[in-house]
C-alpha cells in the first residue's frame, strides 16, 4: 500500500495532510487529542471511515496523557465530547467513539495503565478491522461490478478516506487484483474541496488504473453519451431505509444514473449504516465555511461580498440506489429489511 | 448599464477581458480582425450573442484595413474564414457572419470606402439589435416568470454574454425593473471556466439582485430542499426540434429541474435558433484544452499526467425545456412547429 493515510506510532497519530495533496505529501503529527480533533475539523483527514479511526486513536492519545488516576473521568469525558463534536454527518465517527467508550467503561476501574493499553489496543483493532472490511467489501463489489469496464466515482472513497484500501476505490482495487479489465474510471473533481481531482485521481494514477478527470458539471454529458457502465461511491451515513448521505453532488450523480439506466452502487462498511436513523431526513447535514466556495487553491474566484451555501453532503433517496456493498454482503432492496438483517449482529464488530 | 462588454470605437473593438473578472476590469483593444478572432478563441469575449457581435465587428475591422481595391475579395474571404473557425458550437457567430457576408456581397462592387462604411453600419446594427432583442425577451420572460421569487441560473447569460442587458440575466433585470420581488438567485459556479462565480455573481451584485453562489455539485441539493421556483439559462444553439446546446452542466440542471417539478426556461434571441439543424445530435460540441480542468486560477489542482475530458457544452433534450423565451415570443412545445413559426420571418432581422 503506497498511501499511508493514518498511522499510530509510539503514541503519536501521523496523518497525511489531505489539503496539500496532490502537490505535496506532508505528514502531520498529532501529539494530543485536541490536535486530532482539529485535524478532523479542518479536513487534514477526511472520509467517514478514516475519521472514525482517527477519532479512536485520538481517544487513545487522550488517555495516554493522563497523569493522575483521579482525573480519568473528567479528562475522558472532555476527550469524547471534543472528538464527538468535530463533524456531524459521518456516522463512523460516532460508531468508533461508541466502541472506544464501551472499552473505556469496561476498563476504567482496572487501573490507569491497563486502561491506556486497552484503549490503544481497541483503536488498533478499529484500524485493522477497517482495512479488513474494505478488502472484503472490495471483493464482493468486484463480483457485483464484473463486466463493467467504464466506471464513474464521485469524491474520494479510497485508501485516503479509510484506514487503507478504500471502499468505492477498494472495489476498483479488488477488480484490478482479480484481473478484471477496467477501461476507464471517470472521476468528478468534487468541488468545493476537490477530493476527486486532488485525491482520487492521485490514488488511481498510483494504482495504474486508467482515470479520466471531469468537472462535476460534466457528469450528465458522460452519462448521456453512454460512456459509463456503472457508478460506485462511498457513504458518510446510510439510514435504516437505505437513504445515503454522501459528499455533496452524489444525489445528482444518482439522479443522472437512474435516468440513463446506469446502476448506482454505494460501497461502505456496516459501521456506516445507522439503524437508529430512520431516513435521510434525520441525518444532520454539515454546513461548512463560505471560503471553500469563494476560493480555490488559495485564490479568490468570486466577487467580494457574495453570499454562498456550502452543504458538505447531500442525501440520495434509496430508490436511486441499486445496491449497497458492505463487508458482510451486497445489500439490495428492500433496504429496511435487508440492512437490518445484514447489520443484525449484536456485536459492534464484524468478524 | 455598468457593464461594457464590447464596444466599437474609432475603428477599434474594445473588449472587457472576461478571463480576468471579477478581480480586474481590464479592457483589450483589438486593432485587426486576427486579434478579434484570438479574443473569441481564448474567451476574452464569450457568450453566444457577444461572440456574434464581436465577429461582426471583426469583419468591419478586416475591411477597414484593406488598402487596395483589388485585394478585397481575397482579404474578405480570409477574414470570414478566420472568424468562422474560432468556435464551433454557438450559432450566433455563424448567423452574424452570414449577415455580414450578405452585406459584403451586396456592396462589394460599390467601391471600397462605401463597402467599409456599410460593413461598419451592419456590425453596429447587429450590436444594437442584440441589445434591443435582449430587452424585449427580458420583458417577455419577466411576464412568464412572474411569481417565481427564487431562481437558479447556470453559467453567464448576462450583459457580459451579449452586447448588453443579457438573456437569462436580462429576464432577471426586466423582473427587477418591473418591480417583481426576487428573493434569491442561485448561481452555479460553472466549472471549468467559472462563468457563474466570476461573471454572473459579479453582474448580479452590481445590479443589487440577491445572489447565492453554489458549486455545480450543489444543484441537486438546492432543488431537493425546495429552494428553487424556476430555472432560467441562456443557449448557444437551439436546434429546430427545440434541443438546446448550452454550457456544460446545463443538461444536469434540466434533469434535476424535471425531477423536482421546477420549470426550466431557456432565454435566447432567435439568432440562436438554427432551423437548419434538425436536432441536438447535429450540433458540434467544442472540446477545449485539458488545462481548464487541471488548473484553476493558474494553480494546478490535479496530479501531473492525468487525462481529462473538457466538452464546453452539452445538449438538453427539448422534452426537458418548459419554454424558450425569444424576443418575438415565448415559444412552448411542440417546438418543431412553433420555433419554425416564430422564426419564419424571411428577414434575418427582427424588428
Amino acid at each position: 500500500m503506497t498511501v499511508r493515510t493514518i498511522e499510530w506510532r509510539a503514541g503519536e497519530v501521523i496523518l497525511i495532510d489531505q489539503r496539500r495533496l496532490p502537490r505535496k505529501e506532508v505528514y502531520r503529527v498529532c501529539r494530543n487529542y485536541r490536535q486530532v480533533a482539529q485535524a478532523i475539523r479542518t479536513m487534514v483527514v477526511r472520509g467517514a471511515p478514516a475519521i472514525g479511526v482517527a477519532a479512536a486513536m485520538g481517544v487513545a492519545l487522550g488517555a495516554r496523557r493522563i497523569r493522575h488516576p483521579k482525573s480519568v473521568g473528567s479528562v475522558m469525558e472532555r476527550v469524547f465530547r471534543t472528538l464527538e463534536d468535530t463533524r456531524p454527518t459521518a456516522v463512523n465517527l460516532h460508531w468508533a467513539l461508541a466502541r472506544m467508550r464501551r472499552t473505556y467503561e469496561e476498563n476504567k476501574d482496572g487501573g490507569l495503565e491497563l486502561l491506556k493499553q486497552r484503549l490503544e489496543d481497541e483503536a488498533m483493532e478499529i484500524y485493522e478491522d477497517d482495512i479488513a472490511a474494505n478488502r472484503r467489501l472490495g471483493g464482493l463489489g468486484a463480483g457485483l461490478l464484473k463486466g463493467s469496464r467504464r466506471i464513474l466515482t464521485h469524491c474520494n472513497a479510497g485508501a485516503l478516506a479509510t484506514a487503507g484500501y478504500g471502499t468505492a476505490l477498494g472495489v476498483l482495487r479488488a477488480m484490478k487484483e482479480s484481473g478484471a479489465a477496467i477501461d476507464e474510471v471517470f472521476v468528478d473533481e468534487t468541488r468545493p474541496f476537490l477530493q476527486g481531482s486532488r485525491l482520487t485521481a492521485w490514488e488511481l494514477l498510483k494504482e495504474e488504473i486508467p482515470v479520466t478527470l471531469i468537472t462535476d458539471s460534466m457528469m450528465g454529458y458522460v452519462m448521456q453519451s453512454r460512456q459509463v457502465d456503472a457508478v460506485v461511491v462511498g457513504a458518510d451515513r446510510v439510514a435504516a431505509n437505505g437513504d445515503v448521505a454522501n459528499k455533496i453532488g452524489t444525489y445528482t450523480v444518482a439522479v443522472l444514473a437512474q435516468r440513463h439506466g446506469v446502476p448506482f452502487y454505494v460501497a461502505c462498511p456496516t459501521s456506516t449504516v445507522d439503524l437508529g436513523c430512520p431516513s435521510g431526513a434525520d441525518i444532520p447535514i454539515e454546513q461548512r465555511s463560505q471560503d471553500e466556495v469563494t476560493h480555490i487553491a488559495g485564490s479568490r474566484i468570486a466577487p467580494d461580498g457574495v453570499h454562498t451555501l456550502n452543504p458538505a453532503f447531500d442525501v440520495t433517496d434509496h430508490s436511486l440506489v441499486s445496491a449497497i456493498i458492505t463487508e458482510k454482503a451486497v445489500v439490495t432492496p428492500p433496504y429496511k429489511k435487508n440492512l437490518r438483517a445484514v447489520c443484525s449482529s449484536t456485536s459492534l464488530r464484524y468478524t
